[in-house]
């Protein structure tokens, strides 16, 4: 296919290759155009503008920091809103919120495109390795025509709905169930620590037991080392990704009691010199502070 | 060795019947004699009360049901805290207070006897399979002792501290993280159902993904098809384990947010009409039915 | 003082009434202009816009339903930004978010007028008596010039910050404050309720004793009735207010779990068919639903 | 009457006064005897032991510290149970558990005895002045004879059920309404102040309009000024007084959030040195501590 690529940080860089492997034809753009040399010397080119890498292709694929850098990629003034053709996809791969993902909806339906939502699951070796899982919604004729784009990334993919916005929200609750994780633990900890027990060694049978899913053995060895720097998804970023829940949910009247939890202990965390930029699992230190240790 | 056992529930029953197997000699007891028919077929012998099971053994394995019933089998009328002989070892495998086994240990060692706290993670069928975790703790040399125990119930021991009711905090700190699991599955499900997703393929995305721990397979699955009698674990016992986790979270002084949160869940779920029966999965269709839904 | 007064609603009418008795000249605005009548009766001018019941006014007071109608009033095609004087001053007595007042702040000072926050509290009869409290902030020489509206429509102005929107904080604040004396009353009425005490003859005691002032009076008895309907301030005011409130603190980094929990409180509600439209304190139907009453 | 009383601290001295004075016989009985000197001056007997000031009494009061030292004073070897009259009524006006005062019932029930639970509403000097308030319940015939003692110690009676420990629990809950003001203002100075304004300002604008009760005065002083030290009522006491209410309603099934929140909050306190020994509004600094200020 003929696709346009917007945002090679750590995971958009390893997808967009992959598309060229897979033998796509790729426009890239990326804010700082240095990151594409690689991309550009494996045959794909390179656009200066959003709107410009999206010109005449089938689809493109967006994968940026937040809400604001995709609404300036889209509608800004550079933007490839205009620029997309008739019938073509816009593909999300971000984290973002469930109102941007309606906002998005509309305003390529007005403008005769499509728009899919697609945020995928996995980290950084994930993405180079083609190895995500992607979680998409959107019209079935548009999700049809971009699943070559998912088989080139992922090694499965989830149709969830005809309403794009839908994948959106499940990323975001999977995110509010490992920062859970993250709250458990360290509660957990906590508890068994004042009790006299080593948590390395607690951690060790958790995850030997009951607990042997990988979001167990990172976290908790994270938690257990109390390693929060240099940050694998910094502070500041989980407790925005909590806000989006939060906000979603408000929208839904649903109450959230753990997830309100998880917004306290983000903003305890922000409010200490530092605490933004440590990784998200330092959250923990704040029960084990509660506790006196 | 020379054993006693007290106590053949669902549990107890595949534990002692290991132990046979294993070549130990076992005197058992159980409140309701016909259970223990099938092992005394196996060459156990059947003990009329407790203390007569522990009379000559060089310890003694408990499995039974809490902690009041745990006091009536060693300090009841025919309890064994008189019988055992001087140096033997009492094996509680229960899940207990930390409180209850801070007494035990005190009552033991006055009688010149030992107190090791052995908790076990597993359903029946591990028991039956000999494929439990043994989570073990106590006087270093009455660990060594009872360590062909260990082996003849458990695929494999994790030795945590020589303070008995270590064992103990790390069983009900564990049981915490698995109602903690359950209540963010509530929540999550909660939210993506009111937003138009079908729980069970949220789930499936789920487990084949990031979460692909059994217990998220296990609890995801009886959420999404809202599924929660027969319990497999009735909510009246996970409310008591979640008390157990705050009682002795308060004697430490460590605040467990999330804890109290799953305390409250449980209490609405059992103010309500069969609530107490339910499998304790259950708490998770408050989250819903706070959401409208 | 030559004054605008734009919005006449409840609140709004009896501020506007008490200025022109205290002498001043009055241009008034609201959406639906019947509401003016009376004032006009009483001498005020009815003006078409916004824009024209500022022009060549020493200042204008705003009393709107909230952020979004205030910004209408203020940046609207008809608004009034363009036509208050040059050092003039806009007194915003509503209950508005402090990112809006921020906002206001400084399009005011941009366009050499003044900002101030002035919430008030009160009802709708204080307004009428003039016995509103004001909560004023803004720059000194402003606050010194508004002083006569403030005497006109009030019993007591505080003076509070040279920032505006340091007045909208507190104000936020107090309704939070209501809000948790709602929420208590909801969890005490529940569990002596259950215990079988008479919500009554409790109510009766607690305010006779310790609690004797209005707010537990006032929704101490709505409780014990449950009377929510009509509304004397709807849920769905009292949930936005929550919602401000942590949206401040937020930007703050302010944890506030009391307010995380009244967040949930109030979407369950509104989760509920008609909960929005019931008075706030119908919050407190959830506490005795969840025990099982 | 011919009365007993058992406890002469700060409140019980002031009662034990007032009941001298309005005529009554009083046979004063406390742990330590100096305390009782100025009573016996005033014409009371100084007994030896509870069961002494019991003896032949139509009633007897207690007042102290908590449920042990009430069961002691009962059922210890020196207790009253076995010498107060058939007929007699055991007034407990001390904060103790629904569950201790459903035990004495039981047991006066089995001696041929009444017990009336009486708490009271108020502090040293309202005991002093004899203008406490009594929240009385117990059976009709015993509330009914000890009219005269809730005559000569309150300026105010509510009769609330005719089971006891109904009394308790209002006390209870009126401890945990008191506790919640704490921490509703403790999280709103903690925003205010991080938004630049100063307590004392803040709590003056209170408590001058819509929070005129003693309760946010007395409390809101002690947060503004952050003086905890010497503590009016222990952290400790209040930790106790919350667990209380939980217990009492996990009894019940009630699940109370807001109670939850209030447990953690004193258990952070206790974890840290000096914590339990500080004045209960300390849990207020906890809010602010989390915002990092």
């Amino acid at each position: 296919m003929k696709l346009g690529f917007v945002g090679l940080g750590q995971m958009g860089f390893g997808m967009a290759a992959n598309l060229i492997k897979a033998g796509h034809e790729l426009s890239v753009y990326n804010r700082t155009a240095e990151k594409a040399a690689k991309l550009v010397a494996l045959g794909a080119r390179l656009s200066p503008t959003p709107a410009d890498a999206a010109r005449g292709a089938e689809a493109v694929v967006t994968m940026v920091a937040d809400d604001k850098a995709l609404e300036a990629v889209v509608f800004g003034p550079s933007g490839f809103l205009s620029t997309l053709p008739h019938g073509a996809v816009h593909v999300s791969a971000s984290t973002i919120s469930v109102a941007i993902a309606e906002k998005l909806t509309e305003a390529h339906h007005s403008a005769s495109q499509y728009f899919v939502a697609a945020p995928v699951f996995g980290r950084p070796d994930a993405a180079a390795a083609a190895k995500l899982y992607v979680a998409a919604a959107g019209a079935p004729e548009a999700l049809a025509r971009v699943q070559p784009i998912f088989a080139a990334i992922g090694q499965r993919t989830f149709l969830l709905s005809d309403q794009p916005s839908a994948a959106n929200l499940v990323k975001l609750s999977s995110n509010f169930l490992i920062a859970s994780v993250i709250e458990s633990l360290g509660e957990a900890v906590a508890l068994v620590a004042k009790g006299g027990i080593e948590p390395e060694a607690y951690i060790e049978l958790l995850t030997s037991t009951l607990f042997g899913a990988p979001v167990y053995k990172t976290y908790g060895g994270l938690i257990a080392e109390q390693k929060f720097s240099p940050p694998g998804f910094a502070a500041i970023l989980g407790q925005k990704d909590v806000r989006l829940v939060l906000e979603a949910a408000e929208t839904l009247n649903v109450p959230l009691p753990l997830a309100s939890l998880l917004r306290d202990r983000f903003l305890a965390l922000l409010a200490q010199p530092g605490g933004a930029a440590l990784d998200w699992s330092a959250i923990s230190t704040l029960a084990r502070r509660d506790s006196g240790q």
